[in-house]
């Protein structure tokens, strides 16, 4: 994709390993295509908590030295998603609390869609929270839950929870990856030597040498003790929700998720939109990186030569300084340079997994035309996206996706490529393969598998989906 | 290439163009794979010169403050690249001094072999360095050299300096872009608005809108004033000496040098070493990111699908934290993880730009075989590397290059892999197009288009060249 | 006095005067003196709060850039004492909060003696602290709280504390000063233009051009708002128990406390020192800066010549470097030096405020034997140290304290001076003026104006005060 | 004094002592006063030489880690004055560099006034200067001396040199302590275990417990090997010009300096301000920290009580941020406060050691007046200063020093105060002892016992003094 969207977070733990905090820091390091904003770590050494967190990269926030003084051979980690505004260390996680059971920290990944509603029954109630994340709210419920079993109250405050959350807990008696009911994130469990392994992709089970073993199901918490491992149920749901999005863009391509592998599974997407609509043209041209997989399948099925046409760079700093003196497509060039000898005078086949607002891919257009393109079309290989998520993915307000207001001609227009396609819902869910009630989808087809509190209030005094959601989202952006 | 080398450095000018800062740093930043250890611009503005330069990226060196400090229309920039010993601000170009014909501001790119005499000769004559640059030479030179005319001074010390110089200097009247009589190195010319720039690249030109006019020639010093642009040639030579290393590794494939496109010229490296051994094999999988285009060009020749096996990690920071413990093949891990679903029962052409100790490319290949990995056939880009470079890539010493300690079939057994095939150096100038009398390969050959001139002295003794390099080689690593 | 004590703090607020920030920052200036680890401001600008601590000088921590950031026409301040162990970013003042009655900033003076009692109750009803700081508590009562107003609310949680508080706070609509029953830390209520201030210390006021007007009473609550101020009590008690120790030592001399002067107080205590005790001497040298005022009283008192027989450094450093090999006397060295010409050949009176451990004292002491003096009578501002403060004195456990666990003569043995004396309760009282039942001098006297809880217990039980203090030791070194 | 003066720097030296680098550290430490930009140590280990600098305060500069990194015997260290313009790291000293005869680092205290010729000259021969400090000079000479001998190379050059120097060198072979053939500049030697040390001032001796051996003589090169010391005078003068401000201001009160204990003799002068204008006064008031031994003098000879009645705070920031709302005389209470008890009602006699602008003592006197001061009687422990410095105090230009632009009456009316006395230059040299030819006083008579080459020829040719001076300080402000 050419625009960044943002997940909320990879998490990652690892229960009764040596040197836990080392291999925290190297499974963050692979999740860090999650989350680039901030990274932390908390061990447990001796039953007693160490916490190392920093805004950056996981690379730069750990070193020995700190990672020495996080002692144990437990530790649970999170990579969090970056962006300008609440960005701020007091939100960094895992979140660490002292409380009358103790000390319990959590890292979190996905969104609640009753955070609202929660936060201000605690706070009236006399709760303060130190933080603007909806990932507080579950140690708030557990610290007013009566039950004295840490296991039951942990059950019964999930229970409480709505929306998307793949969570890794650590306390000083339990290690404990789980997913909501819908399993809307991924979240996967593995072995290490003689102890347990939580990933949000297995890609980082990988690096340590770590074997996979299955993915959390939804609505499963697995518990890990120092000697034991076991799996409740707080929650069965007759559906699941995954978020397809994570195996278009999300994952990485050598990941596992959802008992998924990611690169087949683009490459097949790439192979779909071959089948979909066969185009005639020289190349084919992804735009790197998260759509080069999807490009390989749609030269495979096509047999058009695959090409290295745009070349990016990695080496952009937080802000680039722009001169006044106006530079043509200033920005797409920063991070995209064309490759003239594999564009001129060619008919250019340019992959892309999707089109989010349609600003980047139309500077990526033009300046593949000035490098000498004869005629550009663009596939997409993923369904035009029409709505908003609000399980986790940070995407921009309805009015702002170009494919929720403009029709395809429109947006071919725009874009001023030659044809333009964009994959099928049927396509997409055949490529990846399995029900589509494994699946959450909404952002294509606004199909919401679970509604917030006043959707579903409305829902019931008969209005309809659209303004529903209509007002979900005036909602949603005043009050999160 | 698994391994990294480390060029000598990128250059960038920019004469008579407003907001020359800002043009500069942008130039670099596309120059950054040439240099990631330090940055610095300096600038003329109303006679004067502005210096700012530091450690690090040129993202992060560089910001909206310190560059608005930087005024003028015209400017010279440097990127350098990283080691670990002698790094450190003091070395950071383009070097400034003030001396008795004003100030001076000097960038270069490459590597002088006669330091050691000049530097003596100097000292002796009471000059102090305050630098280990090689690069501080010319202007002690031009502080001593009685001529008044500048350009006549410069033309005279120029003809006193060895080895490869690819320099854009400036002081209050010129810009001057200039290369050794040998053209080692490579440096284009380009125009931009009513002005003129260099840059090592010409991708240099094209994120600042700047038009491509030709390379600037061996032997040649173009000197830019405010109001003309004037050709000298300071030497001639009968041969060119290009470093064809830049075509097989160094620049960007977006880059024209030498006069030619860097893409079209890797991707006919990839069909030479098809046609020189074809191979059967299912896949195809380049070493990212270097070798994408010469897998590309190999997988376009042979009909054998391009895919992406392996992928990249460009996360990694400057150091990077092993737990004691062992993980196998951590180094490799760290960079590169293989792609399972690629990979598996298959027999993979694994293309790579070159070798040099071969311990990377071991890992590897090593790691490909872990994830299912049936054959590997591993095919290089480029001859077998037999010899150091003396003009400005720090290679290490012939005892490491397992090309030049071991036969191919020891490197085959050391490496695991089920066949090996080296580009040869016939085939490596058949792909690049044009006489081998353009271009030093002696990485690749042993012949050295310029002597030390302690090799020169013992080849009219009677030693054979290998004796003379050996010798070389001693005096190299103890003086320089 | 040459060992360093560390006070709970410095607040500063100012209600509805211009650039609050600036004003705040150059009061907390200051109040340095009273803390030196970190520095915070919250400002209430258009009804929302704004914040910036760190750790650090005040003149370290702000800067025209982050006061800027910080506007609104109300503000308080808080500057902390500087620990190595429990020191850190979270614990800094002022506390904020967001929770169901809006946000509220809490900058706290002083010392709770029943924090373990209310923060267990308030956990065990799922209440979770952020801090280790016993500010926290009052934050918490204010949200469980069910008044809906928020001045009764914020009364009843008052009532519930014991120590001493010297507390300012502010939220949308008010700000508040307030002292706790006894009044044990000092706080003033100053005008400055059209608004009102309150600072430990009437330096604060001083350097902003504020007018002094009273100090709060004990038991008082000065509220301020938009257009109105108001005095209500939310306690009273028959005594007072103003810390004796801030006028021998903790405020500035130019500062009023307490209704008094500093200064006069100070000199008073060297006057006084000289009645109790005359003694024959060459020189009178005060050990710098703390004990000038009372060196210059005994000198005045005496006729003995006041002399700057001991300089001291204000350059050092967080921590200093020592040489493996041994330097005499390193310690006290670094901070202090001997002025030869001053001592040598003389009978020397030497003035300390008071003598805590005695080790540094001890080391000045032979350094100026070494400088050559003749005879060394020390003489101690204060009386004999004998119990540790538990309301916001961080002194040593009480079997660290050199008055408490040797006698006189032990003491003048140990310190290997000619002759000791301290001043008497009694003297001190006469010197300071007022009536004893104003003071806490629990640290001369071991008399408590205020027990912990347990310690009450203890008594009831027909335990003696000795053993009551010794078993709240216990129980303070753990729990807090 | 009110205005801060700067010198130019202390230095230090120290040979064949174990761990060379952690005791030049602590003599820098007590010479901070001397100047607070940067801090530099050069050792020499093993023949080699290690180097550590940096801007700021010595405590900040160095630390445990980056001391270690300095290993060897002997060292030379450097404290560099603070100021905004020209500061910064690469005039940081000691000066290093590589050259023909190894390697020399070089830490100087004093101005040249030769420096313009020197370096027209040096730079015509093809001397490429790295610095803006005039040390650099003799480093070039060095460079192109043509002896062998390192000691006569350095003889030879030094004798080329004029105005100001105290140096101390270390190369390979030697540690020498020297100064210039006035002493205008302050060095003493002493002797530390089984070696040598050096130091601007005698209070680094005391730090370390090294012994005070002797002052180095003007002319003389004290040069220590591995096991010998020498003597040797690389020139004679008939007279001395020991700069007297050293005595009044800069050194500290316990230091030894040209022979003489710094605290008696600063004593005496505020006896001499007495005997020479004898006044009657409630109070004598320092400005603090510098003019607090001549207050005590007067004090002791007038019988006037000496009391602390202006504090001085020592938490100064680098910069400090002044609101937009006019405050009233707000930078001297950034520095300083009023003692109101002291001064209400009171005829102060306030002492201060000299003046230089004025502005100060002005806000002063009026913070004096408003706290409630009767009548305010200055004294000022120095003569009227009326000529710039050329030898190493950074002083205003001539037409910015109140004493040379303004009459007495016209001073005492600027400052407001009631009377007004500066003590005489004979006052001065009396109080001092010893005879005037030993002392430079230029500052408060406008001899100068050095001229610049312009001003000697200047006086040839019959221009009286006073033009001289006057076209010497155009020059000065020009070229330096």
């Amino acid at each position: 994709m050419s625009e960044t969207l943002r997940d909320y977070c990879g998490v990652f733990a690892i229960a009764n390993v040596e040197e836990a905090s080392h291999l925290t820091y190297l499974g963050l390091y692979t999740l860090q295509h999650r989350g680039q904003e901030s990274a932390g770590i908390v061990t447990c050494g001796g039953r007693h908590p160490y916490q190392h967190h920093g805004m950056g990269l996981v690379a730069d926030v750990f070193d020995e030295e700190n990672l020495n003084k996080l002692p144990g051979d437990s530790a649970i980690g999170h990579v969090r998603y970056s962006t300008t505004g609440s960005s701020n260390l007091t939100n960094a996680q895992p979140i660490m609390c002292e409380y009358r059971r103790g000390w319990l920290a959590v890292a979190h990944n996905g969104n609640l869609i009753n955070t609202v509603q929660l936060r201000n029954e605690l706070e009236s109630l006399g709760s303060i929270f130190r933080t603007t994340t909806d990932s507080e709210i579950l140690i708030h419920l557990l610290a007013r839950n009566p039950q004295t079993d840490f296991l039951i109250a942990l059950e019964e405050s999930l229970q409480r929870l709505q929306g998307a959350f793949s969570m890794v807990l650590m306390n000083e008696d339990y290690v404990i990856g789980l997913r909501d009911p819908l399993g809307i994130r991924p979240l996967s469990l593995g072995r290490c030597k003689d102890g347990y392994v939580f990933a949000s992709e297995t890609c980082a089970f990988d690096i340590i040498g770590a074997e996979y073993i299955r993915t959390v199901e939804p609505g499963e918490m697995v518990i890990v003790t120092k000697d034991s491992i076991e799996s409740r149920f707080f929650a069965t749901h007759e559906r699941k929700a995954q978020c397809i999005f994570e195996l278009v863009y999300f994952s990485r391509p050598d990941s596992h998720i959802f008992g998924r592998e990611v690169n087949p599974a683009r490459e097949n997407l790439g192979r779909m939109l071959w089948k979909e609509c066969p185009t005639e043209g020289d190349v084919v041209v992804p735009v790197p990186d998260s759509s080069v997989c999807s490009a390989i399948g749609y030269s495979t099925a096509s047999g058009i030569p695959f090409k290295q046409g745009i070349i990016r760079s990695h080496y952009i700093g937080r802000t680039f300084i722009e001169p006044s003196q106006s530079i043509r497509d200033f920005g797409a060039k920063i991070k995209y340079s064309p490759v003239r000898s594999v564009l001129e005078g060619k008919r250019i086949i340019v992959i892309d997994d999707s089109i989010v607002r349609g600003t980047t891919i139309r500077k990526i257009v033009k300046m593949l035309r000035q490098a000498g393109a004869r005629e550009i079309h663009l596939r997409i290989a993923s369904p035009v996206w029409i709505e908003p998520c609000y399980y986790g993915i940070d995407t921009p307000e309805r009015s702002r996706l170009i494919g929720a207001t403009h029709s395809l001609e429109e947006i071919k227009k725009h874009l001023r490529v030659d044809t333009l396609h964009y994959l099928s819902v049927k396509g997409l869910h055949e490529a990846v393969g399995g029900s589509e009630d494994e699946f959450c989808n909404a952002c294509f087809s606004g199909k919401y598998p679970l509604l917030f509190p006043e959707m579903a209030e409305m829902m019931t005094q008969g209005h309809n989906g659209k303004e529903v959601i209509e007002a979900e989202k005036r909602l949603v952006h005043v009050e999160l």
